[in-house]
C-alpha cells in the first residue's frame, strides 16, 4: 500500500467501507484533553509549526532526547525552525511509533501538505506551514474544522472557570465543558498542599479550617463546575490506587495535621485520601457525573532533570506496582455506600489490561441502562499507538462488550491532535473489519454500522450526558 | 470468509486439513469442569434454552451486565424467554468475544440452527431450540453426541460420590470420574470452616480433633476418591499461592486454634497451608496422582453483590498481585520432599504467562516418561478467548515444548459447553498451520498428525492416566 | 513456503529486499556473550555435534526436560551418540521454539547439512557433521565465517584476562574484547563471598580489608580491563534490582561486617550495593563505558536439582516481582550524582517491557549524542525467540525510536550460536518490511537502509565505541 493513503491501517475490504462510509464524519466527543481554555476563549493563532508542535508536547519532546538530540533544540533557546528541523531530522528513526503518523495526520489534515517529515523536505513543509498559518488557522478553525462536537478540558476545583463562560457566551459551536480534577486537595504529602488549599478556599468563598470546610469548598466547587456544564471529574492516581480504613475522625485528624505542617506518612495519607473518595463517589452519584481514575504514573524518576525543567517536561514513566487490589477495595467501599458513579479506569501499564478489563466487569450493575457502569478507557499515554489501541480493543472484546466502549480522546495540549481520533477510528474499523472478513462476525451491514456509530460517538454522549443533552443526533 | 463456516478460524489449507481430517474427530479428555455428577446420573433433560444458558452461566450474566441489561432479565424473575431475549439482544455488542461464538457453535452443533443470535431471529430460534429438546437432547447425550471419552467432574472430599458410583453402574459409555478438590479444609480463615471439617469428618468416619485426624479423614477420602477412579486434584488458590516456613508442631497450633474459633492471621494461614500442600504432594505421589493449581483470582470484591446474590454469580475477578516467587518456593520444598507429583499450573492472569511458562521448566525431571513434570494448563476463565488461547499456545511453544502440552478443559457448569473444545482445537490448528505456511516448521504430514493427536487427546491420556488406563486408542 | 529457505521469516517483498541486500551481510558486534576465552585462545576443536550442543547448553538441557527425556541422555553418563539422538527425537514437539530454528539454521550454515531433525535423519546428519566436523571447523574458524568483526566476553574482575591477550597478539581478526562484570563482589550474602573479596584482592594486588580497599582493588581490575579494550560492564541483578538510602560509613559497616562473616540482612545488603552501583556509576562515567543491567532471574528454585548438577544447568527461571520503582530510583540517585553512564536496561520479565521501555526515555539526556543514554536491550534468555523479539522491536518502535535501538546479541557459550543475529536480522526486516507494505512508513530505499544499518551494526558500534574506534565502516 501506498504511504498513509486513504486505505491507511485499513487491510480489508470490510474495513474499508466501515470507515469510509460510516466512523469518517462522525462528530467528536472528547471527552478527556488538556486543551487550554483561555486559548479557546482567546481564539489564539499560531507563528509557525513549531509553535503548534513543540512548543508544549513532552512526547515529542522525550522522542528527540531519544535520538540524542541536543536539548538546546528541544526546551532550549534554538530558533523555532532549527527545533523544527531537529524534528524533522529525527523523523525517519521513528518507525512504528504513533508520532510518526500524527505528525503526517496533522500535516495532511490541516495544511494539506503531503510532504514526508524529514530533513530534506524540512525547509519545504516549514515554509508551506507557514502560509497555511497565515489563513485561517487558529484555535478555534482547528476544533471546528475537526467536526468536535463537544470537549472537555481539565480543571483545578479552584478555577474560575472564566474562560468557559466566555467561550459559552461566545456562540463557538463547538460545546466546551470543563471537567473536575480535584487532585491536588488529595495530595496532602506534596510542598504545596497548604496554599493550595488556602487558594481553593478562596475561589469558593470558603474560609478552610477543617475537613468539613474543606468538603464544603467542594461542594461549592461542584456546583459552579455543573453550572458551566460539567458531567465529568478526573482522578489521577499517580504510582497507584490506594485504600485504607477511614472513619471521618481520622481522616480529620491527617488534614488538620497536614494544613498545620505535619507531613503525614504513608497510612495516614492512604486514610485521608480513601474518605475524600468516598465523599467524592457519593457527590458524583447525586450529580450524575461520570468519574475518571488514571493511575500507575511515576513522575518525575528523573530529578535532575525535575529541577532543571519542572513537572510535565517528559520525564514521568510507569510505576509498574500492580494497585488492581487496592483499587478493587476501593471499588467495593464505593459500591456497598451507594457511591460507585459511573466510573472509567486508565491503567499506564498495559500488563494491567486484563485486571482492569475483569474488574470493570465485577462493578456493573444489571442496571437497565444499556452502557456498563464501570469500563476500561481508551489506550493511554504511554499506550495510545497502534499495538496499544488494539490490545486495548480486543481486551474490550474478549472480557466485556466491544459495542459498549467509549472509543478515544486524545488527552492532549495540542489543536492539532484530534487526526488521533481518525487514527483511533481506522484501526477499530480495521479491527472489526479483521473479524468479519475471518469468518468471526456476521457481515451484517447494520449491525457493523451500529457497532461503529456506537464506539466512535454515541456511547460517549449516552453514557456521559444520558438522552436529555443533544438534540442533534446521527 | 463465511461467518463460522467449516473453516472458521482456519486460515491456511495446512490448518484446514489438519483439523478436518486429524483434530475434529478425536475423543475428547475433558479433565476438569464442574458438571453437576448428580444431573448426569439422573440424565436430566431441559425445557428451554434459557435453562441450558443463562440459569446457571456467569459469564453470560457478566456479558449482559456489561451491557446495562437489568437484572430482572438477568438472575431476576423475568420470564426465561424475556431472559433469552435479552441475551439475544446484546449478542451483537459482543463481537470479539468468546461467548460470541460458543453460543453459535452450541446452536449449530446441538440444535443444527444456523440463525444469528441477535433480537429478530430471537424468537425463530426459541421455537426451534424448543423442539430439539422434546427431542433426545439430554445431560447424557449431549456428553455423548459431543465424542467425550472421559471427563472429570470437581468433588468435595466430603462428597459420598454416590452419583458417581451411579453413573459407573448405569453403563453410560463415557467414563465421568470424580476430581479431588480439598480447598475448603485449607481456607481455614473462613465463616464455615469448622462446621465443613466437622461435615468432613463424619463423610469420612473420623472425628477430627487434632490434625493428625484430618490428614486421616483426607486419606480416607482419597481412598474413596480412588476407588471411584480418581486421578486427578484441585486446588483453587485464590489471591496467589502462600508459602511459609512450616512444621507439624506450628501447624497443628494453628489449626487446633482454628476449630476452636480462633481466626488465624495470615502467616499462620500460610503455615497451615503451605504443611498441609507438603501433605497433599506427598499423598498424590505416592497415589500417582497428577495435582492441578489454579491461582491468582480475587473472590467477591464487590460485597454488595455478593451479599444479595452470593458466591460465582459473575463477580469475581483477577487479583494481580503476582505469587510466582511463593510458588517456586513451594514447588521446591515439595520436590525437595520428594512430595512434588505431576502439577499443572494454571494463573488467571495472563501476565504471568511466561512467568509461569519458565517455572514449569524448572521442575520437569529427567525422568524419561516422555511428559513434562509441572506444566501450564490452558487458558483458564477470563483467558479462554481466542487471544488468550493463542497465547497460551505460544507461551508454550517458546518456552516449552508446545508438542508435550495437554490441550483443552471446559471448566464449565453446562452440558453445551463441549464446543469448547471443537473451538480450541481449530485454533491449535490454525496455529500451527500458520507456522508451516510461513516455512517455520516442515510440512511433514506424520509430524503434524502426531502433534495434533497429542496435543487434541493423547497427553493429557497419557499424562494423567498412563498407558495401563484404557486400550482403545486412535 | 518452503520450509526455512531463503525467505524464512521474510513474509513481504520490501523484508526480502532488506534482509537480502542489507542486512544479511553485515559484520556482527555480538557485544555481550559468554564464550570462552581460553577455548579461543586455544582455537579449540569439536569432535562431534554433541560438544558442540549438548555439552554445555543449558536451553537444550531444559527444552529436553520438558519432553520428559531421562537425565541420563542430558547430562547423564549416555553416550554423545545417544544424546543426540534423544535430542533429535524431541525436535519435532519443539514446534515454534527458538531452539527448532536455531538447531536447524546451525545445521546449514556450518555444516551444509538442510537434512530436518528428527530420529529419522539423526543417523544420517551425525555422519554427514562429523565429517565436517574434521574439516577447518574450530573455535575460531566458526567466530570469523560468522562475519564476527567484535566480541565481548563476560569477565570477573578477579581475572587475569592472559587469554584476552593472547588472542590479540594472535592476530586473529576479530576483537575479542573483555566485559566487566562485578556480580560476586556486590552478592555478599553468598556463601562464597569471603574468599571471593580475597581472589580480587589477590589479582588485583590489593589486599582487601576495607570498603576503600575494594574499591581500589576494582579501579586497578577496571584500568587492567580498559588495557585489554574493555568498554562495558555487565551487571546481573537475580531476582530484581534493590535500591536503599544509603552512604560510605553504613556500607562500610555492611561490608566489613560481612568480610568478617555476618551475614546482612536484605537492608543492609541494599545500602551495601546500592553504595557501590553509584561508585560502579561514577567510574563507569569517568571510562566512558557503557552498563548494562539484567535483572528478574530466580536463580535455582529448584534446589534438589541444584544441588546435583550445580548452577547454570537450566533451572534458572523468571522471579516475576515488580522492581521497576526501585530501578527507577537507582537511576535518578546516579543522574543526580553525575554517575549515569550509557546504560542498557534487560528485564527477564516479558511483562516488564512497556515499563522498562519507558523508565528509558526518562534518563535520555539531550545530549546531542545521536543515541539515547539508556536503552532496553534486545529480548533475553527466556524472551529471545520469534515472538519475544518482535515484542521487544515493536515496543522499542511504539514508545522509544527503534532506529536508535542496538540489535542482537548473542548472551551465548556455544560458539555455533551466531545464526541467532541472522534469525534477528530478518525478524527485524520483517517487521521494518510489514510497515511499509501496510502503508505506515514510505517505502524510501535511503532510509530503510539506514535503518537496518544502524539497527544491525553502526548503532551498536558508535554507541559503545564512538567514531574513533574503528576505521572500517560499511
Amino acid at each position: 500500500m501506498a504511504f498513509m493513503d486513504k486505505n491507511f491501517m485499513l487491510h480489508t475490504p470490510v474495513a474499508r467501507h466501515l470507515f469510509e462510509d460510516y466512523a469518517k464524519d462522525l462528530p467528536i466527543i472528547d471527552y478527556h484533553c488538556h486543551l487550554d481554555p483561555s486559548q479557546i476563549a482567546q481564539d489564539v493563532r499560531f507563528s509557525n509549526l513549531t509553535e503548534l508542535w513543540l512548543y508544549g508536547d513532552h512526547y515529542k519532546w522525550r522522542a528527540m532526547r531519544s535520538c540524542g538530540v541536543d536539548e538546546k533544540y528541544i526546551t532550549g533557546d534554538a530558533s523555532d525552525y532549527d527545533k523544527f528541523l531537529a524534528y524533522c531530522r529525527i523523523m525517519p528513526l521513528l518507525i512504528g511509533n504513533p508520532l510518526y503518523h500524527w505528525s503526517h495526520l496533522e500535516l495532511r489534515r490541516f495544511f494539506g501538505c503531503d510532504l514526508i517529515l524529514n530533513e530534506k523536505n524540512a525547509p519545504a513543509i516549514w515554509e508551506h506551514t507557514a502560509k497555511v498559518l497565515q489563513g485561517d488557522i487558529s484555535a478555534r478553525s482547528l476544533i471546528e474544522r475537526s467536526g468536535v462536537e463537544l470537549l472537555c478540558t481539565t480543571d483545578d476545583p479552584a478555577d474560575s472557570l472564566e474562560y468557559h463562560r466566555q467561550i459559552a457566551a461566545s456562540g463557538f459551536k463547538t460545546r466546551v465543558l470543563p471537567a473536575f480534577r480535584p487532585d491536588k486537595g488529595l495530595n496532602l504529602q506534596k510542598a504545596d498542599f497548604v496554599p493550595y488549599i488556602q487558594k481553593l478556599g478562596k475561589a469558593n468563598g470558603v474560609e478552610i479550617k477543617t475537613l468539613e470546610d474543606l468538603l464544603r469548598a467542594y461542594r461549592v466547587a461542584m456546583d459552579r463546575f455543573a453550572g458551566n456544564g460539567c458531567v465529568l471529574a478526573d482522578h489521577g492516581m499517580d504510582d497507584g490506587v490506594v485504600f485504607e480504613r477511614y472513619d471521618a475522625y481520622h481522616a480529620s485528624l491527617v488534614f488538620e495535621a497536614a494544613l498545620s505542617g505535619h507531613k503525614p506518612n504513608e497510612v495516614e495519607a492512604a486514610v485521608y485520601k480513601t474518605y475524600l473518595m468516598c465523599f467524592f463517589g457519593e457527590e458524583y452519584v447525586a450529580r450524575k457525573w461520570a468519574m475518571q481514575i488514571h493511575f500507575g504514573v511515576l513522575r518525575n524518576p528523573n530529578r535532575k532533570m525535575f529541577e532543571r525543567l519542572g513537572p510535565d517536561s517528559g520525564f514521568d514513566t510507569i510505576h509498574g506496582q500492580n494497585t488492581i487490589h487496592a483499587l478493587a477495595q476501593l471499588l467495593g467501599e464505593l459500591e456497598e455506600k451507594g457511591a460507585l458513579p459511573k466510573t472509567i479506569l486508565y491503567s499506564i501499564n498495559p500488563s494491567d489490561n486484563a485486571a482492569v478489563e475483569a474488574l470493570c466487569g465485577s462493578f456493573c450493575r444489571g442496571d437497565g441502562s444499556g452502557m456498563p457502569t464501570v469500563l476500561q478507557g481508551s489506550a493511554w499515554w504511554f499506550n495510545d499507538h497502534d499495538e496499544g489501541m488494539r490490545a486495548q480493543i480486543r481486551g474490550a472484546a474478549s472480557l466485556s462488550a466491544l459495542g459498549c466502549s467509549l472509543g478515544m480522546l486524545t488527552d492532549s495540549r495540542s489543536f492539532l491532535s484530534y487526526p488521533r481520533h481518525e487514527y483511533y477510528r481506522r484501526i477499530l474499523c480495521d479491527e472489526i473489519g479483521r473479524l468479519v472478513e475471518n469468518g468471526d462476525y456476521p457481515n451484517d451491514e447494520e449491525a457493523l454500522a451500529e457497532l461503529v456509530r456506537r464506539i466512535c460517538y454515541r456511547n460517549a454522549k449516552e453514557y456521559l450526558f444520558g438522552e436529555t443533552f443533544y438534540e442533534t443526533d446521527k
